[in-house]
């Protein structure tokens, strides 16, 4: 074992020619990556020759930092005790935001998925909700994905006998207490200290399956560790680079009983999320004016270009096989956007695809996943004779949902099930495993209520002929406002009390 | 005559081991039962060895407590004046609420349905408001059932003598003297006193039909004993999970002379209506912070849950012949949502549909019944070769029904008559029977206006040719903002007074 | 000639008993017309023993009274300056409205139609402003008349020689320098002393037709006689009830030399106009809640009821060949909705129809001029095998003009011209004459700037394949916003200046 | 050479009468110009007698006052040092305006091109954003051209190798570094001292076409003295009444190497753009008003009719052999707006098109250019059987642009680039040179990270099945709001936090 570097030694590394930091007890030389870190230098310089765990953990996967450092620059254990740590001084904001997290409302008030963003929005540090909460470009598609559902209407059916319902289904071959997944979102650790074990936990409890995040603050395998004995999971996969890397990942995910593989193919690179850049600015130096020249922009990108470097942008269809050739575990397309790609993953006998843009996050006015799924099964039917929802060949939709209403939508148009993310992360983020749990309640109760006002028993009676889906590919901008002949026009006035001040509006 | 009981007695179970509690004079234990009530027992130990006349009256339909206690937890009679009664104190948000009400304006500045509502929602009590106005989920389909109609434009015809109109007609063989009845709301009395006799009063004044709800404040043979000679009324039924209690009950109505039956097929369990859920919380204890954990989530769902356990979600169309061999009554399914549903009604010979979603109290996203009525007048054509309006088998439409204007256009597609609840509600809640009275009024007027306008002299004139309605079936939501460049966008200006302030925009 | 009465005589009838009044130097009584009065009776007791002539003026067409009195009740004249005017104090709200006349903007400040409008909205009396600006139930058709014009885009095209274009065109035979006329509009003294004389003076200016109003402040002959030598004027005709006075009216245009005569089609009841009603409430008594009991409704209507009680209802087609028996003048029918009386107007030979729903005053969901115009052209050409523009059968639309691209639109798409109404009131009521001449002058201007760009040389050539009207028929309403989801919704930022307070939006 | 005028000479012609005024140095005589100026005669007297260079120089094009008035009316050299200059008293709004550039926040903080546009809004001097931003009429097409690529969604296509991906093309056979050109617009040096000298600069380092304006306040020399060698530029040629002045212009601008001529065709006359015109009102006398009657309508349109008087309305097809004799350049119609006039440009053999409707500045309701273009490319195949892009005629498209997307969404439909305009103004008025260059790195960064996410390796992979454009004709605006229902409803709340302030809505 390696002798102990005092924190002495380290403090002398504090500067831009030779900077030392530790994390998680050990000593690194990050000198030459300064210039390299997607976060940029200056947030690495700000800890130069001290311990920078606590900043590093939550925004960085595990061992991000072996993996992107040679075996040289890690210099081994420091000495316990002697590391200065960077004092964070409490700012006033910081303390309001504390004092709004003591003054959260009891579980029992939360009573939909909106009720924890409205938290969430309210008590997360302002990084993390930014990274949580932000999307591609001017976030259209984005807010496009919950928009789409709300094009799609219920064709509910009377005088069925609904005394008995029940919601619950298969996905992939495996059951699942209701037609949804915990979808995989980068980071946990933003929102709460327990990150994604907090999805592993309350997904135990309700019987649902949650597919783990390659970029989980958590690592693989504490997620798996701690799921129940029989609790299905799935492992989303971003490619690297580096395929000798990837297939350790993968057959390691088979080892440990990993039922599905999602491979990512919607993130080549990632995309530009504003609201989350411009929380970089925050401590930027006001004197910078006009600095920044030709050719030579700011390209620092938040928390997400942080972690994402290793992505491999050159995946193709003819990478398929490979994948096939180093694991058994059913493959399954995450972020196929068009009826052409999910017919060639048919014919490639994949397992599945997931119809999603990512949560809005990649390329701004991609279709939401769940117009796609329309497109999806009349060309399929078209091309290949086959229907939905399929055994053989599943199709899963994310993006957007906020309420069981939503789902039932998807499932009545050929999803097998659908992914939820944001919701989940904003339940732990202002509640810990139990908003999770209180969340897949309030999903568990929607689903009651309505299988039985649809005149369904069970999934597969939430048919076709259930929605009205003729207007989901409209994507209609009313004609710009004749701003003057509408600020002429005078409102109609209701009735009025006699000289009392009314009640504000609620 | 049992001996009344001692309030000194009554006073000391007055805990969770042993809660009494009196109703109407008469005393009962409902200790076993603190646990069933749907709207929790915090509410009932509040009068636990006390009165509780006075909160449980207008919440809950006359019997409500004997139906649900066994017959041994009636304990007979109190003696009178010896009871406490919980006293009340005033909130200062009361007392304000009581001026208001005293700041109601002169009737005749009440114009239109609209008004009442708007005086309501100042001068009603907070939980009534609620109750009233409140629907499923995030309200889209409440608030469509009003839009939809005015995707519907009309076609008005001229130069035909309309010197004299006539907007009178018949429903089910029954005259009206508009196309419109008072269609079925429940717990009348937290809008007024007299709860739905404001509705009997008002609609013998003005010739139409009231359907008595089975969830009236007032008792069933209240309102019957209230009719004036020759008044027809309606009556509707929640189906009872004991089937000898609706037998009872729909014998005693033909006794009664009721002239149809509508069966509610909408609702085989309550909607969740959040407004009224979050009424219950108004008296929450604040250190309960994260305690209700997996699986215990509070299910109180206000006013609406405490009344409707009995309702049986086994109700099928194989039940559809036995409601025809125990009464001679015609019956109406009220709450069809699809033609193959009206078809199916038409096929069993019943004598009508109510194309109508509850008011957007139970299933969001279910369709209004102004649209479903253009679907099923064309596939009711399409396969069985009927025209509408029809005596045979009569359509009603319910939901969102503010004008007169919307009742002529589903007259014009169809409709036998329109019901109309909500508006009624808030004018007894304003204004007692003289509101309900003035409302009828007002749309007496707008029928009168409208039949001549549109060039009609009879509602048999009002035909289908009279409605562009082709854009009935598009449900659009615009694509989201682009909040960068709309920002960006500076409004054009109108010419502005010199140096003088602009009157601000009433 | 009779002997004056004395105003101490006159004095002394000022009760509900025994009630005269002094109009324009006359005695009437007019107890027995208090409780016929469309206006109220209060309003009249108001003047009681008094003269009234001030208050009657504007709001009564030339005659209202001599025609509504019977000839005993005409007492004779009044002692000259023995009468008591009712002394109207000038409220702090009229003083701060005059102090806004004065401030009013240079007439060069002006750009748009709109503007006068924005003007008229802060200086106008509050009661003139609401008769004006005020229309049918919930306003919905006035304002579509203008938001139809919106669904209409142009195809302008290029490379045409547009150095001299000319905007000029005949209507019904007779020249005008644009393709507008002023379309007939009630009670112009409500918006200034002269009245509609404003309108035919700035006709005569601009070489534009006027359509003088049977309600007209100003007495028709007066209109006529204002005209210049060779100024063409129409005539409006609301049809009374007897026959013998329109006969009479009709046969007085004709010999006037009236051009054309457009009977209005569109009103055989006014529309309720709730703005102009609420206006009446002004002075109401604070003690009157719930006075008003059943079928008691106070029906007064404001001004509009007050001028109209004699227009028949009863006018039919049959009615047709009896007006063209009594004039030669060609009729055009003002107020036609569908294409199915367009055509029967054709065939029945008349000159031409206005497609109009009287600026969204009468019935509210009728659809705007514009829309109807597409549909006219359509089935007509499809029926009769015609196109227009079409000299033997003109088309004319009304309602919701503010830009010359609003008319070119109406002419490219077969009208021969288009009527606008309340902008010319606006104008003069701000500016007078002037007004109405700097109108005129901004309408001149943009249809040489919109000819130009347009590629038109001429109104010839204004032809339907300019304009693309295919989303003509489209009356959407949007899916009702899902607020939860909204609101949670943080909107995107721009950058922010450093540590500066923004430029607030103008 | 002449003899300077001493300015005490000049000083003394500072009256209408006679009126001298000195600029660059040299004095003319403008007494006879004074009513013929399209600025208006007021703003040349305030400088009578005294120097008006500053106050010239950014709004008129180089040698406008040379080439307006007769040889004679130029006197000569003033005498250096001798002649007053108008003292420009600083106000309290200048001063802010001078606070609000210091206060522009670094560079590295411009996100995207809205951003640009955000500060200018908030720093650049009021008539200059006026100039810049305003549009024509209601500012309806302005907008339209921005909303119109927001019907307009991607159909992204996974799994293709995007390693490396390459958004370079070439425009009329010279190699641009992306689908993107610097489009004409006028009076760069309202924005910025340099100018479009800015915009060639940039254009230089990022291997872009400028398209140089005739209305540059720049002159064309400099401009293309600025160029680097090699660099690329286009022209942009307003036809002037006199065609030998243009000849000399096109034969120019051949001579200096311009690739390609592109011919304003949408602009027979300026558009009435308001926001300008209301600018000139600022210093107007109180003491007008109703002053300017009949026909005498000032008539000033601001900046934009200052410059323009020279444009000949006459130009027409006829006209285009003529060009092509007189110039071997590439010739463009710039301001095609219907597939007709497409067509009759490729049937002249002409180089090209651009869909333009001239930033929304010219006729209000002329489509977008993105949408003419969809009808372009399916009339031009149906009619000459040929797809875009196209070598032998090419579509170009501009208005409305702010995202990479928006150029993509052209591309994909057939445009072979898109024209920016505002947005670079906009770049230069805040940063000048660096502003443009940072706006093309933004782009440059925008290209690559959608074209990857896109799943296109070149622009030529950029494909019609990569969108979905079957909204793009869709014209809709909403029924007109219902007032009254829509206050009466109450808003959906969240859960809310206990006693505390909710952080306000960013």
């Amino acid at each position: 074992m390696e002798k102990p570097i005092p924190g002495k030694i380290v403090a002398q590394h504090n500067s831009r020619e030779s900077c030392w930091i530790v994390v998680h007890g050990q000593v690194y030389d990050v000198t030459e990556f300064l210039d390299e870190h997607p976060g940029g230098r200056k947030i690495i310089l700000k800890y130069a020759g001290k311990d920078a765990t606590q900043e590093y953990e939550p925004i960085h996967p595990p061992n991000a930092i072996v993996d992107n450092l040679p075996p040289d620059k890690h210099l081994g254990p420091v000495e316990e005790g002697t590391v200065d740590k960077v004092e964070v001084k409490m700012t006033d904001q910081e303390k309001a935001r504390l004092r709004r997290v003591e003054a959260r409302p009891p579980l029992s008030e939360i009573l939909n998925l909106h009720d924890f963003e409205a938290i969430a929005r309210q008590i997360m540090p302002e990084k993390a909700w930014a990274y949580y909460s932000s999307a591609a470009d001017d976030e259209i598609t984005s807010r496009e994905n919950h928009a789409a559902f709300h094009r799609i209407w219920f064709r509910p059916r009377i005088l069925r006998d609904v005394t008995n319902v029940d919601w619950s289904t298969t996905i992939l071959g495996h059951p699942s207490s209701m037609p949804i997944y915990v979808t995989a979102t980068a980071l946990g650790k933003l929102g709460h200290p327990d990150g994604e074990l907090n999805l592993t936990r309350a997904a135990a409890r309700h019987g649902i399956i949650q597919m783990i995040p390659t970029l989980s603050s958590c690592s693989f395998d504490e997620l798996v560790d701690a799921a129940q004995p029989g609790q299905a999971q799935f492992f989303q996969l971003y490619v690297n680079k580096d395929r000798a890397i990837t297939k350790r990942i993968v057959q390691h995910a088979e080892k440990r009983n990993i039922k599905a593989l999602f491979i990512t193919v919607d993130a080549p690179q990632l995309g530009r999320r504003e609201k989350d850049m411009r929380m970089t600015f925050d401590a930027a130096d006001p004197h910078e004016i006009g600095k920044s020249g030709g050719g030579q922009v700011d390209r620092s990108r938040g928390a997400a270009k942080a972690i994402t470097g290793f992505i491999d942008p050159g995946l193709k269809w003819a990478d398929i096989p490979w994948f096939k050739s180093i694991t058994k575990v059913p493959i399954v397309l995450k972020g196929v956007q068009t009826w052409e790609d999910a017919l060639e993953a048919y014919d490639q006998n994949l397992a599945g695809v997931v119809l999603s843009n990512h949560g809005g996050r990649q390329l701004d006015f991609a279709r939401s996943g769940i117009e796609v799924l329309v497109e999806v099964t009349e060309k399929l039917k078209e091309k290949r004779g086959i229907t939905f929802p399929n055994n053989r060949f599943q199709l899963f939709v994310d993006g957007g949902v906020r309420r069981a209403t939503d789902v039932l939508k998807a499932v009545a148009l050929g999803a097998t099930a659908v992914g939820i993310g944001r919701p989940f992360l904003y339940a732990f983020s202002t509640y810990g495993v139990d908003g999770v749990d209180h969340a897949l309640q309030i999903l568990r109760d929607e689903f009651e209520m309505n299988l039985r006002l649809l005149g369904s028993q069970t999934i597969k009676d939430v048919v076709p002929a259930m929605v009205d889906a003729s207007n989901i590919h409209t994507h209609f901008v009313p004609v710009p406002q004749d701003q003057l002949y509408n600020t002429n026009y005078e409102n109609m006035q209701h009735a009025r009390l006699r000289d009392i001040k009314v009640k504000t509006k609620l």
